[in-house]
């Protein structure tokens, strides 16, 4: 057993083909690819399962909708791609108006930035000499990215990394809202925020306040109410960092979850919305302004193409898509069409759905379709995602940066 | 926005280079092929973050005392690959005296065949024309390949397949112990055995009786008594198949929970041990024979290397790993030298650290060493598993079935 090598089949293994970090001397030409396949054209109802599957007019109609929603209110959309972790998709949101997206890794922008998308704002922090370097590398190959940070060891390596790399870097401040990433507002923030702008290689771009735990807070008045009480602190430091004279270009923030309460929070200039393109279990459950019981402000456009394998017990029956097609998060899959459903992928292989009443009658090889329970981390099971019209394969689009967690 | 599309490229994105089923016209040479990068020779905790790790004296300890402990018994191993995914590891256990592996599906079996693992038990069982068409022409090119049936409409179509393929098929009938897959044990289970022994394109090789909830349970004791009480019907009708001249080559089952447990068992041939090799917190806490509070009869291999991203807060550590590089099973990750850590990967990008007492003051920057949850659906998050043999990278094992659920 020795260590075998050339580099188609290493390219071949890999599945990060992408990433000129973490794999030796690579050029991705083709921004946002699509894969082509024999599967194109054929009905969803036909295709191998599980498979992780995109309704495009759907889809098409979050796209728009997040923009149309927002359209008097002076605020701009930034996705988050960590959701789609796909290129194709995230130049589809550029061209229907985003301001730049947000990768939540370096291995993610780098994926974004090398495969067409020319602004990502990175929300999380490089701390590492090495993650530092590569990250200003990338810098000095494209302008429009832009980096983190929460705290001044850190912020002066920036400094001297980019001088090393002889750029100036945009950096963002990230402000700590949920006792998770970000320097703590206030004055801490506010000094950070100078020290940056007093870097000769860093350019202080503005602030990010991102509360991750209001997302899912079930009604709008709730969520609503958490979200202008966490923005006190966050809107208190904005207007201390604009009267100490600095530009705060970028005041970046809220989710799919909160994206239409924002436009009331002084300075605030756009959303990081994610799982506005797909929604799933999680975010219908929460609730819109205008409907409490299903939060239905954009459509559910992804499902999981699974086939029962088993029917022996009574009310009971087995798919082939457990936890490693759906993940183990909560509330369970919803299969479409059959309300009574409850779709069980607590095991590694398996389904269980249980019920008391059917539509029908199902028999082995029947196909269901079923909304994931949480979308971002169900994506990053999958290598790609069947784009579907009128019931057919009309697409297959690479997620390119799955599984890169660097 | 049209479809883009060279050979190359495809192979790139797709990480599934490997599968002939659901790409067109590949072809694999070479078997359980290794990656090189300049990562070799680094230390562990030199590595980027998240990085899955094995401890390869600790895996190679563990590949040997599973045969050690099972050496008087008569009972053979069958490892199960749907935890590791790799060719490389399946060979390993091969040489180490495996009598074959099981996969869980289709396109991991294939993987396993197409890549120099010769005897292969698919444990899932495949229902729809197009799956049973491909298993068929698999087994067509590869004489070790062993297929499951649990329904007698299936064994049916097996057999036209076979027929169609010109092939004698091995079959084994799974048995239903935990009313997820299998035939029910009894007379539907001997009638269906009977059918496949009768079909002329299928040879009847034997059983399958896994049951999946034992293996969790708690107290050695606990899991024996329930083992017991499961093959009660599975040995019964394990006895009425020779009764009615049915030769039992195989009789499969049982996990890394209850692999100890089976030497009692009339006719019981091998156990389906996967997590073995690495162990995880989920097994660690199940107790052994010897030893009530950890489950010891293997030592845990696999870690996730992790960097500390933010210690602001007393009390609380924040990592770059979170659900998207450990799942979020319980018990959470165990953070090595560290006992009174709490890892939480409820976050799908950060871990969430908390404690009360410390070894050490922790610094933005430092590595943690984290056993995962549960080992499979963690190494089925990555592309490759970093080998480290003294604290160094000696190889990159490529995780070539990783997102093969078909």
């Amino acid at each position: 057993m020795t260590n075998q090598f050339n580099r188609r089949k290493f390219l071949q293994y890999t599945g990060m083909a992408g990433s000129a970090f973490f794999l030796p001397g690579k050029s991705t030409a083709a921004p946002a690819p699509l894969f082509t396949s024999d599967e194109i054209g054929l009905s969803k109802w036909e295709l191998e399962t599980p498979s992780l599957c995109l309704e495009l007019e759907v889809m098409e109609y979050n796209l728009k909708k997040v923009h149309q929603n927002l359209q008097d209110t002076g605020i701009g959309v930034r996705p988050h791609i960590k959701t789609h972790k796909s290129p194709f998709l995230a130049k589809m949101q550029m061209e229907a108006g985003a301001v730049g997206v947000c990768a939540a890794k370096l291995s993610e922008s780098e994926i974004m930035l090398e495969n067409g998308i020319s602004k990502v704002l990175m929300t999380g922090v490089n701390v590492t000499p090495e993650k530092i370097r590569k990250a200003m590398d990338l810098r000095k190959k494209h302008a429009g990215f832009i980096q983190a940070v929460d705290n001044p060891v850190n912020a002066r390596d920036l400094q001297d990394a980019a001088n090393a790399a002889g750029i100036i870097a945009e950096v963002v401040v990230d402000l700590d809202v949920i006792r998770r990433s970000g320097v703590p507002t206030g004055i801490p923030a506010v000094e950070l925020a100078q020290l940056v702008d007093r870097a000769p290689n860093l350019r202080f771009m503005g602030i990010l306040a991102y509360d991750g735990g209001a997302q899912h807070v079930k009604g709008h008045e709730a969520r609503k109410a958490r979200t202008v009480q966490t923005f006190e602190p966050v809107v208190e430091t904005y207007e201390s960092l604009v009267k100490s004279g600095l530009n705060v270009e970028i005041f970046s923030g809220a989710g799919t979850g909160t994206y239409d309460m924002m436009a009331d929070i002084p300075g605030f200039t756009d959303v990081q919305v994610g799982s506005y393109l797909f929604m799933d279990a999680q975010y219908m459950a929460i609730g819109s302004k205008g409907n409490a019981a299903l939060y239905d402000d954009f459509d559910p456009s992804l499902t999981v193409m699974t086939t029962i394998i088993n029917t022996n017990h009574p009310n009971r029956l087995i798919t082939d898509s457990g936890a490693k097609a759906f993940t183990i998060n909560k509330p369970s899959g919803i299969v479409i069409g059959e309300p009574d459903f409850t779709y069980n992928a607590g095991s590694d292989e398996y389904g269980t759905i249980t019920y008391t009443t059917a539509n029908k009658s199902y028999q082995v090889g029947d196909r269901l379709e079923v909304i994931v329970p949480h979308c971002d981390p169900a994506i990053n099971l999958y290598d790609r995602i069947y784009g579907i019209r009128r019931g057919k394969v009309e697409m297959i689009i690479p997620i390119m940066a799955r599984g890169m967690s660097r």
